[in-house]
Order: structure tokens, then sequence, then C-alpha cells
């Protein structure tokens, strides 16, 4: 058996989910804390390669023995949010735990993911968002919220996503199945919600930043689908910065 | 005339509003925003004199110059936010400013404030609320918030506050008027907020402190009534961290 925790963490100071060399990273702190926990080194997989400053308010990940199928350790699956979180930085959290199949593949065997695009939108920044939310001073109206609305609702479905990906990005198959996507204001934030079967590189941020462009008049929401349809038709929008998006769901 | 500032700031990085030698402060920081924009050294009065850790969503300042009763420079007040904020840490923030006459004061002038005491109720801490919540992990059920709301509403009205204040506070006059007081769940949250004519040391966070022990079980609500109706007749609870507060409105 392999131990499956749901976890949430600030990404502000950390460069990303996957381990790199020397550079602080969440699978990183989480092989830190399961090896003060377990006495032993383990393998940690994670649902998703969330980039540098990029928040999870839910992300999983397994946890097995390095090198072995599962984790031999009698760990009481309703103590161990508590224990992992007590060897974990406070910008890092387990908030639940359970026993699942040594086949199970925290990244394979994810059927759906929803993210969250937050922008903080007043004149002046707000404090309390710092890294935590895109601030764009300009005003969005209800019409340019209705414009995004219409350029989100062209994403949904199955579509070859290759111009809402980085460039250089080495997946084979650009085809994705969007099932919602939205947009909506509460208070002075507008918040895009998207979720889908999988994600191409950027891809959210992308989407973010071409909605921001439709909202702004530099594009119209038809280009969205343009884009849909031939992918080589044009280019899609700015990469919108990483400290505004945040992983909120992830269904197995 | 005064430039009268409302701003906002995280209060985690400060140790408190009032200037100390060597310490930042919000005051410093203030003072140093002005003189970087005016070119001379000015007066800062604050409405409030915030703890160490103490946050605010609404803070009111007045702005003139040095030794002299107003401020000589014809800034545009729809100007002056972006202006100011532009020379803030990233943790404060001006949002809007007005030009009042002379003879305004920012602290004596105010006739309500209201606080705002964040409790974040859930087993694990949330990363995303580390230094802007007091975490209680202990469940706190609708029966123990309607006690706490049954002890709140003995806090309204005009009292004799000397239990609910700091040892040592040199105020003479412990009389305060709170116009409400009320706790209510908003998700994981438990909100406690309060107004009043005026607030004694640390009063918010003792009163935020005894509603809890009401919620444990470790006093009943009357406890609050007895207080108010003799100050020698017990003790208020513990004074909950500085972290959970937020100054979220100010009435002149």
């Amino acid at each position: 058996m392999k131990l499956l925790l749901t976890l949430g963490y600030v990404g502000t100071n950390y460069c990303g989910y996957q381990v790199q060399p020397g550079k602080p990273t969440i699978q990183k702190a989480l092989n830190d804390a399961a090896k003060e926990l377990f006495g032993f080194d383990c393998d940690i997989v994670g649902c998703s390669r969330t980039d540098s400053g990029v928040h999870a308010k839910v992300f999983c990940a397994t946890v097995s023995k390095r090198g072995e199928e599962g984790l031999p350790a009698s760990l009481d699956e309703k103590k161990a949010p508590l224990a992992f979180s007590a060897h974990l930085p406070n910008d890092i959290a387990v908030y639940d735990a359970k026993w699942v199949e040594d086949e199970f593949h925290a990244r394979y065997d994810v059927k759906e993911k929803e993210y969250l695009y937050r922008i903080c939108n007043r004149p002046v920044h707000d404090p309390f968002e710092e890294g935590r939310a895109f601030h764009v001073p300009t005003p969005i109206t209800d019409g340019d919220l209705a414009r995004m609305n219409e350029a989100a609702a062209y994403l949904i479905g199955e579509h070859d996503f290759s111009a809402f990906r980085a460039v250089g990005s080495k997946v084979t198959d650009p085809h994705r199945t969007v099932y919602s996507a939205s947009v909506k204001r509460d208070g002075n934030m507008i918040l895009f919600s998207v979720s889908a079967n999988g994600f191409l590189y950027h891809m959210v941020r992308i989407m973010a930043g071409t909605l921001l462009e439709v909202a702004s008049g530099k594009r119209n929401p038809g280009s969205v689908k343009a884009l849909l349809d031939d992918p080589l038709s044009g280019s899609a929008g700015m990469t919108a910065p990483a400290e505004g998006l945040y992983l909120i769901r992830v269904t197995y």
C-alpha cells in the first residue's frame, strides 16, 4: 500500500513542485518530511508539476519507500496529516491521508483537475494579495466580463490546445478535454476557473492572459475559437504570471 | 490643509504602527514615503496604535509638513494613492486620499472603529492563513458559536472595560461604548467583529481570547457580564495573538 496525501501550499517560496538540485521545491519538502517521519528515503509522486510561484489549495501525492512498491510503515491514516504537517514548513500542510493500492499512480490516474486564476482588479494593489493574485489596475467592466465568458465558453470541449501551450513543450498529443471554463467577479477579484482531463505546459496561464486581452479589447472572443479550430492561425495571449494560479481540485 | 490617507497593510513584518527607534513600523514607512514624495520631512498622525503583527484592511492617517499645521504641496488627491503606494513596500498600500482642514485630528476625531478577529478552525493549519488568522484546531460547534454570541452580546453598550485591557495600560478612563459585537462562521473561519467609540490596549484580543474560553467550555457566557458589572470580580481570558486581528473600519 502507498499513502495518498492531500495537501495545500503557498507556492511563493518554492521553485515549483518537482525536485531540482539545490532549489527549494514542494517535492523536496515532502521527501524531507517523509524521511524524518519514517526514518528511510521515500519516493513522492505528485499529481501535477506546478510551476515556480504557483499555489495549490488541493494537491495530491503518494508516498512509498524508495525503490519499492509500497510503504512498510504502520502509520494511522487519521494521524498522518498532523504527523506530516509537523515536519513540513508552515507554508505547506497535509490535510488528509489514505492508504491506496500499490498500482495507484498519483499523476497518471488523475481523471480531472481544476485550476483557479485570481486577478485583483483595483487601481492600487492589495497588500493582502501580494504574490497571491495578478494585479490588473485597469477596470474590468461587466461588459468586459461578459466577453471574457464568451471567449471562455469556446474553450469547453475536446480541442487541439497547441496554441495555448508554452513554446518548447514536449508533450506529443496536444488534445485535451476542457469540462468547464468561466469567469466571475467577487468584490475586487476576477476569478477564472477551468477544469479539464489534463493541461499542457502553461495552458491555464496562457488562457488567463488571452482572456485578459479579450477584456482589454486587444482581441475579440472569436479569436479563441479561431485558435482552437486552427492553432497555426495566430497566437494566443500573454502568459499570465504564476502568482495568480491555484490548483483547487484533483479527481481520481 | 492636511492630506488624509486611507491605507491597508499586512502587519506581519512590522513592529506595530508607531515609530520605534531602529524598528520597522507602519508610521516610519509612511514618513519615508512622504519624504521621498514631497522632499521634506512630514508629520504622520495615525487613527490608532496597532500592535506588532496586527493588520489593517482600513487605516487612516494624516500627512502635514513637520512642525507645521498643513502641507504646502500641490498634490492632486486623485493621484496621491498611486504616488504614495509607489514609495511604500508592497505590504502597505494607500487606497484613497483627500484634503482635510488643519484642525482635523486622525486619532482624536475618530467616532467609531471596527475590528475583525479571524480564527482558523480546522485540525491542520491553513498555509494561506499563516500570520493572518489564529489557528484553533479543536472544533468549534454551532452550539459553541451560539454561546460565544451570547457572551458577545453582553459586551454591547457603555461599560467599564477594565477587565478587558492589558495590565499596565495607562489610559485613565476605562469606559467605552461598544456598538456591535458578534461571531459568525464562514467556512473554516470563525469571525468575531466588534465596533466601538474606542478601544483600550489589547481590548479586542482579550475579548477574542475570552470568547474562545466560552467556546471551549472553560467559562460560561455570563462570566462576561460579571466582568463588566464588576471588573474586579475575576479575570478575563487570554490575550489572543496579534496575527488574527484586523482593523477594518474607521469612521470620523
